[in-house]
């Protein structure tokens, strides 16, 4: 039976134990991702890890230094064979937590193997994106730019995202059950993300031509 | 009694007589214009347009030619104190025709008066969206920046919008009465736009230095 | 021998015979596949279709009626394996040309074969973007989003650009040798493109559950 | 003499003494508005204040307690009459630094004067962005979005920025002397936003009807 292992990245910008609906919509994607094992025979194992819990640093290097918490969080990612990045929406725009993390992983551009890719190459990246209202399709838009950049694949219909009516003050984790439409959703990009993920697994990609 | 010219593009992608939610949010900024007017004691007049009526085509100028639609539309741009730039939401960015509106708006760089003013300096630019969900924000985003580079100011506060919650199909146009968020949204953008464009009427902006 | 097949769609303003970077740009994108093909033993086959060229109107459905342009270009899409998407930048932001068409392929959401999938899953969107001077990465955000929302799937690496130095003129067509980076660029990305198109190929997603 | 003042921030990831070209671009622009404040007859004071040397917190409050370094900024911030915002581009969008700061910002729309109007009201923005390459536009657009989503006016040509050629790697401040088009931007962001800060000191705006 083949293994694929996720890593959850929140974003919020509370800290545990505050409530946090990036980590709810983070939590039901590792939830579809093993629901998605089950009918494609995968055991998919994971984690959720609340990024705002751990001292990681503003920089675009691997390791900060002076007690970074990012070096421990960045060998999970490396051994993550898909990354869930999800993040709240704030003015419309993804989390400042998560460009921080984003940026982090622009370091991953220049630690290449001996066949000159990257060690993302092969992962795939889901986008996962929450907020009161408006700013879910911006957000997911930066985020598959910037994870793409950096050696992240996205499977078809890669992402999931919840969002209320304009100007309304909801959050997603008010709700006694999962919105329909957004539920479907992230049972969707788990499929196709974890389909794309085992054919990556099984088949490398090339390095770059000489 | 001082008076305000008002143009309103609405970039629907149905021709007149399609139901569209742009013209009619547009419309509503107009009226807000005008009741804004009397209480500031102005003499708002204004049209609303909507572009895929006319004949406008695709490019970087200011006329086309061969017919182009552009040039009567750009006449009455340059009479208006304030340009309403009302688009839909599509995949959640501003539609192709308010692209292609835009476009046709970089050709003002080019065109300036003896002191090197752009001849839109002076002019206040309003945006507003609509669209069945999410993409307000950065729709908004886009059209400041792009209506700003070619020289138009922005209020306060200088855009309302309406989205239904995450992957819903409600329009606008199909509310019995105005969402009261955006309501209020109007009349606040309305009425900043009105001072700051009767403001720049009495004190044009300097050129650019030497 | 197992043969991929490459649509690219050129978002040029201008009509043929004008000089168009971006088909300059996606005629190298689909070079380079061939050349990778011949490397990871694939017959690749294609062409390059600037859309101006045909009379594609404005709308989100498959068939806008009375001489719609789009259902033969559709139709084109709908029997390649890849889809290169090449757009100019203005404003710092994709054409309006591109937006239309990504607007006709909004109308794929609804297309969906008998397990439930767009006819889209399982192709390969590759985005290349060219412009005088900056927007790329966004013009990249925005096409990666829109292309994956209607089903596409994108490769590790899987653009390419080429921009000048802030508020320079300098045309991408204009060098007389291609810049170095942005070759290398648009080799990457078609060695990832075609390998995972010929993964898809062979194992086709999963439909959504339930 | 009126007099008008400044706040520059500069949302380098790096503290002093690391050098940086968001500083650098910011003073510059600081340096413009005196040279502005010379020729409109205004006495321009201000300071350039690099916001990672102070500590910062994520959050949505005016003051996340605990030794938060954003109040004594906010408090700069409201005193200023023209707040520019510096940021280095990464990944071709806004810095992290730059995110936690609109965030922090985003308090202010809470926090409104007895006619109901935010205290940054009257108050102008200047957007100043800066990258090796690509991002520029679009890093405006988000910051303009919502910087006026929080009450601040733009003024006509209200942005400046560099960037160099696509994945070039020289940063801003290893130019021996200012690029041309970029010190002629400045120049004019400065112009215009000085003239519409003192108008909107002179004629505030009126609060929302209702």
């Amino acid at each position: 039976m083949s293994s694929i292992s996720v890593l959850v990245l929140s974003c919020s910008l509370k800290p545990t134990p505050a409530p946090s609906s990036s980590v709810l919509l983070g939590t039901q994607v590792l939830d579809a991702l093993r629901e998605s094992g089950e009918s494609q025979g995968v055991e998919v194992t994971g984690e959720v890890v609340r990024v705002v819990d751990h001292d990681v640093r503003f920089g675009v290097t691997t390791d900060e230094g002076g007690g970074d918490g990012w070096p421990p969080l960045r060998d999970k990612m490396l051994r993550a064979d898909i990354l869930v990045l999800a993040t709240p929406i704030w003015m419309g725009q993804p989390a400042s937590v998560c460009k921080m993390v984003l940026e982090r992983l622009d370091a991953e551009v220049s630690e290449t193997d001996e066949q000159g890719r990257m060690l993302t190459y092969g992962k795939v990246a889901v986008v996962a994106v929450v907020g009161n209202e408006d700013g879910a399709h911006h957000t997911t838009a930066e985020l598959f730019q910037s994870l793409n950049d950096v050696g992240f694949t996205v499977a078809a219909s890669g992402s999931t995202y919840w969002v209320g009516e304009a100007m309304q003050a909801v959050d997603y984790n008010d709700h006694e059950t999962t919105p329909e439409k957004t539920d479907g959703t992230t049972k969707t990009a788990a499929g196709t993300a974890l389909h794309l993920a085992r054919l990556l697994q099984d088949h490398p990609y090339p390095g770059p031509p000489g």
